[in-house]
């Protein structure tokens, strides 16, 4: 179960990963927006993943994973652990490649969540996530079975899916003429600002890639203080289901102290604002978890420099009814 | 006031004005949605022009139009009638090329769309949509003044820049090496279908286009099974608010006539439901008018072939949070 800090991704891997990727995920746009950069003075992009096959950029690491797992291991099927972004992107990569899928997922995840992970055809085990943890059932269950385990963020291919988001911003804003000096991004376990930070590593030497946290999982902002991976107080008390993570990777941070080392935190009721925001301006529907880089950018949490290029990944759109609907009315 | 029939809109007008709005408005993506496809049995993308500057595409034939406005002129200002996306088009074109604009819009219009429409700078007359034409107080406003009038659907430039959603959909899938065999756009007064049709002319020949409307508001259906312009009833009775255009345009039905000739139609419950389904399926935020093509496709009312590659055209996603409460709450 030890990550193999051994085998850090690269840029290369991020580089590998495009092309497995490519024609199998929804190449997602990188939307100019007119209504952000007014209020912020920057030249401000959204990076909408909320569009990505299974409505989050977590289909991207599940698919370099999965599509590598060779022939003779298939059968023997796939285990994750997941609030459920990263359950549907294993689902769904399963299904794509006919592998059986069995989910660890914790009974408080969001409904539709749960549902979207069964309609790809996984099983789902539940969980009480007060007293147990996902990934102790997901390697019991692997273990069990002889099947392949698929962490969340701590896996070579894992990150370097993660990473094509970032490679996908670059290459679409060379395309403009441009170079982002600010990426921000959610983080959880890490891995989507570990990865966008991979992709970025030599061709945008300069960009500060910032790694948003909801107010009370603010591990990041910790560990990059203290040099060392900080918990989480409490494993509850946010709905941004996505990114309550107990504490960074162990390969992740391996790679965000050096490459990330910036963050900043939102809480609930800013996240709820963001969220409306998206709803209002960018007619986009954002999670909780997806639209924390947003609330940080709403509330002037991150410094940005007059007529910078700033982009900002909403990285996920799988929201209950009834919470997106208390985000609006709040 | 007559629209000027002997000066139809060609492809090549859709040509010239892709060139003037490159770089202004927002390149929206063409996103394949593999929960339609699965659905329908064909090769679905989704359009969503809800990602354009001012939440629809109205904002391309506005600024095509205001651009070519000689600079002598511009102070004098435009006048427009609309519900509230051309209103927003128009508002927001003004506003890049520092042209004063009044907007005349119903007292009915969405709440969202009149603030929007003033957050851009115009200038909002109201009237009674029951007892007053929007057109008859933009036509006297601009003779009053000496301004500009931008026709929402009869005018050549705008019935072009509509086109170029056209034009973006064949570059999209020829980059795959693909030719959609099937468009659903919709249909108000009927310049988007237009544009579309010039659009794929010569570039897609045996491409269907087809006019989606709401129920009760079926004036193109009828007017293509008649051949002559076909009044609606009411002017009342649907949530589809920016479908509400009393008749087919004189100038788009002299295109569209030849050129689209297929019509389908959805009620307000079936539009709800599409509008859920965006929501939860597609993570987009559409309005009730720009979800009636996908309400006609989940509906069964396009007959579609098997495997066929087929665009649904998301137009616009201005919609009040109480009426979209209402739609994902039905």
């Amino acid at each position: 179960m030890n990550p193999r800090i051994d085998a850090l991704p690269t840029s290369a891997d991020v580089a590998a990963a495009a092309r497995r990727l490519t024609g199998v995920i929804v190449r997602t746009p990188l939307l100019y927006c007119a209504a952000l950069s007014e209020l912020t003075g920057a030249k401000v992009f959204v990076k909408p993943e909320t569009l990505q096959r299974t409505g989050s950029f977590k289909f991207r690491g599940a698919y370099n994973r999965l599509v590598q797992i060779p022939l003779a291991d298939r059968p023997a099927g796939v285990v994750a652990s997941s609030s459920g972004n990263h359950a549907q992107g294993v689902a769904a990569a399963a299904r794509l490649l006919g592998i059986p899928a069995i989910i660890a997922m914790p009974d408080d995840a969001p409904a539709l969540k749960r549902e979207r992970t069964e309609a790809f055809g996984a099983a789902v085990v539940g969980f009480d996530r007060r007293t147990q943890h996902g990934e102790d059932i997901a390697g019991a269950l692997a273990a069990e079975r002889g099947a392949t385990l698929v962490p969340p963020y701590d896996d070579t291919e894992v990150i370097a899916g993660q990473g094509t988001v970032g490679l996908e911003i670059l290459d679409d804003l060379s395309e403009l003429g441009l170079v982002p000096q600010v990426v921000a991004a959610a983080a959880g376990g890490g891995g989507l600002v570990a990865g966008i930070a991979l992709a970025a590593q030599s061709r945008a030497p300069g960009l500060r890639v910032v790694a948003c946290e909801p107010e009370g999982f603010d591990d990041h902002a910790r560990s990059f203080r203290s040099g060392v991976r900080e918990r989480n107080v409490s494993l509850v008390g946010s709905f941004c289901d996505a990114l309550l993570a107990p504490h960074p990777g162990a390969m992740t941070f391996e790679i965000t102290r050096t490459l990330v080392g910036e963050a900043a935190v939102a809480d609930d009721a800013e996240v709820s604002r963001a969220v409306t925001f998206a709803f209002r301006e960018l007619k986009l529907v954002v999670e909780p978890g997806g639209a924390v880089p947003l609330a940080c950018l709403l509330e002037g949490r991150i410094p940005i420099a007059p007529g910078s290029v700033v982009v900002v990944v909403l990285s996920g759109g799988n929201v209950d009814t009834e919470t997106f609907i208390r985000c609006l009315t709040a």
